[in-house]
């Protein structure tokens, strides 16, 4: 059981085997993680997310957030207008992870400046 | 300014051009993310890396290890032995960050089981 095992010795996301890599392999992937971001404001129709996460694709986006619906973080609803309405929100567990990935955005604002000087310390070095 | 913005309003990670989005681009890569946990034990060499991130190949490694450095979160020490030991640790902002990203792995040990169900209620629906 290595450090990073989960106290019961289940899980280990650092075996390729186990399930929980799947889920950081879910949030390990910016696009999930920028749409994660754009939902904690509140429900968003597909236009509004697409609008909201600045640069990505319809297709990038359709297929996030079906990974997302089918992982049950975020919760699809259509209302029978014509056209039919759309409407995308964090499902409760959505939200729970939710706290935890923006607490790895407020790190990057607060640390943005340092990153910058560590990168040009490196290219100078290189 | 979005609810994801900064407080000054300086950065806003859901714009494309915010020097951030590279921080969430590169924390949002399961690779990155993984390195980070296995280097939260301690400092380890390049052969124990890879062992530790069981499925990375080589050159990912290398590249991953590269970019982690860059950014200031991985510091390398190189000593001068026959043939040259190469020590990969977190720096100290490495280690700020590693607190946050493991809280994610904890609520992925915690959330497994739900995130299971579901994918099974997702996948008969469809």
């Amino acid at each position: 059981m290595t450090h990073t095992a989960s106290a019961d010795g289940r899980y280990d996301v650092l075996a390729a085997a186990c399930p929980t890599r799947q889920v950081i392999n879910r949030i390990g992937d910016r696009w999930s993680l920028l749409v994660l971001y754009a939902l904690e404001g509140g429900t968003l129709r597909f236009q509004e997310l697409r609008r909201a996460v600045d640069g990505i694709s319809q297709k990038m986006l359709t297929q996030t957030l079906r990974l997302l619906e089918r992982d049950g973080l975020v919760g699809r609803e259509i209302y029978p207008t014509v056209p039919p309405r759309v409407e995308y929100s964090l499902t409760p567990m959505g939200r729970s992870l939710s706290g935890h990935i923006a607490a790895i955005r407020e790190w990057a604002y607060a640390n943005m400046a340092h990153i910058e000087d560590a990168r040009s310390a490196f290219d100078t070095r290189v």
